[in-house]
């Protein structure tokens, strides 16, 4: 019982199972918000009415999803570095947790108000904390020599932090304009994730 | 630092991981679709009314399933393959993932108006989304070397292109059928499961 | 390329964590059709009012939720035994997973209509398939050497058999007892997962 | 066939990996109970209204969230010392899984009653009930030196006894307050969850 000096594993294999878990249900509870419409009758017309009524909720639900997934890909490029776990990296894990799970409300907000300020400034500091909580969880990890596993080379390390920012920046630019163009708003929404499509440094550390 | 150059494993067991999850979720909020009918007293009539009532959300509900339970295997198949991933693998992925979440929504509006043509169309424009999206993950997964496991032998390849683009036509003539006779395209939605449990080229290769 | 005479290895693995996320999902999916009641005041007499109001759903709740779990169980210790997977063993899996799907909305109707035939029906049938399906799927496996990993021994295979079948006899002389004294069959539908917590011939091959 | 004296190994990878789901699924669904507020219109005030309105749904959301992460991870934690599982060893699982399940309901009725004694009592039981039914799970896993892993030290196993109870205590300290003073019990809600949060023994033995 006396040899028990050496610490425990605390691999984070679980704690990145809990979170494709949370992942995958808050991606698709999104869904669970798209209501059907009231369709009155089977005519061409009463279908695109249905149809412009419920389109801007198909967008919100779709930029959502995308969001949620590029965030999942980030976490998932985060435990490649980092193997092991503490109790204050697992907080600031459920901290990230805590602001995904809110994406599903923050998006029925958005798609039933989406010209009104509040629902963009809400909308838009949920995407916000969502990365900026990530991005303290990623720093907090890479600065600790225990939980590292791997070393984060420095050209990659200044993009992941690009990545981590870019996405806040835009918000509160999507936020001010939400007070008097909320339309731009709604484009700049859709335009962040396409940002991260666009190839960048990483792509030489993938396969 | 600097002995970095080589590239970052990227195994695919995450993005499975995540796939499980939204496949799991998907299936389960099926069933929560499904609304206890009101039954007006404890007798046989008034059970069967019920029964009448909701039999087609059944219907509805268990194709569905099968349907993702199906995709769900040519998923986990194309993961006995495909080792690795990069980022536009990974992207492709969540376009999957995000019309697999769609189909609790489609299957709702065809249990609800299962004999409207914009229930059908769109119940099968979902599924067919469903089959090509994976198909190209599928089909860029296989073209590079870096993201292969295990080369694809060439009769499996065109059996799994046979059985990735068998459903989309079907779905197609079931869309069209639905203009004028929508139980033929009900029927077509019964019946291209059934496809996929005959024996074929596959089983060689499987225990 | 032509080196692919073998077959692949298909672990059941990835059904397992299909599996594990339907088991998760449909067991907490039972706790959403927990309504808070309507509480007038916050006496002592208008609290006991609407905790009358809700034992039965709590009690439905909990037979569900312990029975999902000692399924969960015997799915669990199938694959201690069943290693690979093939096409049937996975439709069969699905089969099974579509009816524990079903539980949740069987669990809704059974607390609503506790005293219904028809409720007491459905909720006995739905149970029972669960069971059934299993048991075939449990019997495809185990007769295919090229599943199985290692071989059930003559004394658990009994007890198995057993554990499978005693569950529909129970529910059936639950749906039976349901046409005339309800209440009989609540309560075999209590005693009935307290059966697998007797210590039994499986607990010699457990840790 | 006869050489299968030996044990099964029954990793408790499985319950883990189900025990994640359900953490990961009544995680979410928390917020599924938060409701978008109706808004008159886009003016301050109204904002601030409806804010009013939802702060203590968000509150107890948050404080569900973080206590249900902090379970979370003393599961977690178990499971780096018992390594294997047998029936009473699941069964106890499961009803720790069963109580956990039901804090999204309990968190409802808090954030619905939030100054009444009854929400506050079936709140505080249930957040009890968790530790303690994990507890005993703890507590049988431990004392079994077929299912242990790796032997508890003393100083972490005392220090594991104070982190289980102190939450008990001080949700029974809160139930009593519910009675007279309710926000003293909503902040001793607030509170409890930070004590987790100091660093403790626990510190020196994780990475």
């Amino acid at each position: 019982m006396d040899d028990f000096h050496d610490k425990l594993k605390m691999p984070v294999h679980r704690l990145e199972a809990l979170g494709d878990g949370i992942f995958a249900v808050a991606m698709t509870i999104l869904v669970l918000e798209l209501k059907v419409p009231e369709i009155k009758s089977n005519s061409w017309s009463d279908f695109m009415e249905a149809a412009r009524e419920v389109w801007l909720d198909f967008l919100c639900y779709a930029i959502s999803f995308v969001v949620l997934g590029i965030m999942w890909f980030g976490h998932k490029m985060m435990f490649e570095f980092i193997g092991r776990m503490n109790r204050y990296f697992i907080f600031l894990g459920i901290l990230f947790y805590l602001v995904v799970c809110l994406v599903p409300f923050s998006t029925k907000l958005l798609a039933g108000h989406a010209t009104e300020w509040y629902a963009i400034t809400i909308y838009g500091l949920n995407l916000s904390l969502c990365n900026l909580t990530l991005y303290a969880q990623w720093n907090y990890g890479i600065k600790r020599k225990s939980l590292l596993e791997k070393e984060v080379p420095q050209d990659l390390l200044n993009y992941a932090n690009l990545l981590f920012l870019i996405s806040p920046v835009d918000y509160v630019i999507a936020i001010i304009f939400g007070f008097w163009f909320p339309w731009v708003s709604i484009l700049i929404f859709v335009l962040t994730p396409v940002l991260y499509l666009l190839p960048g440094k990483m792509d030489k550390y993938l396969p």
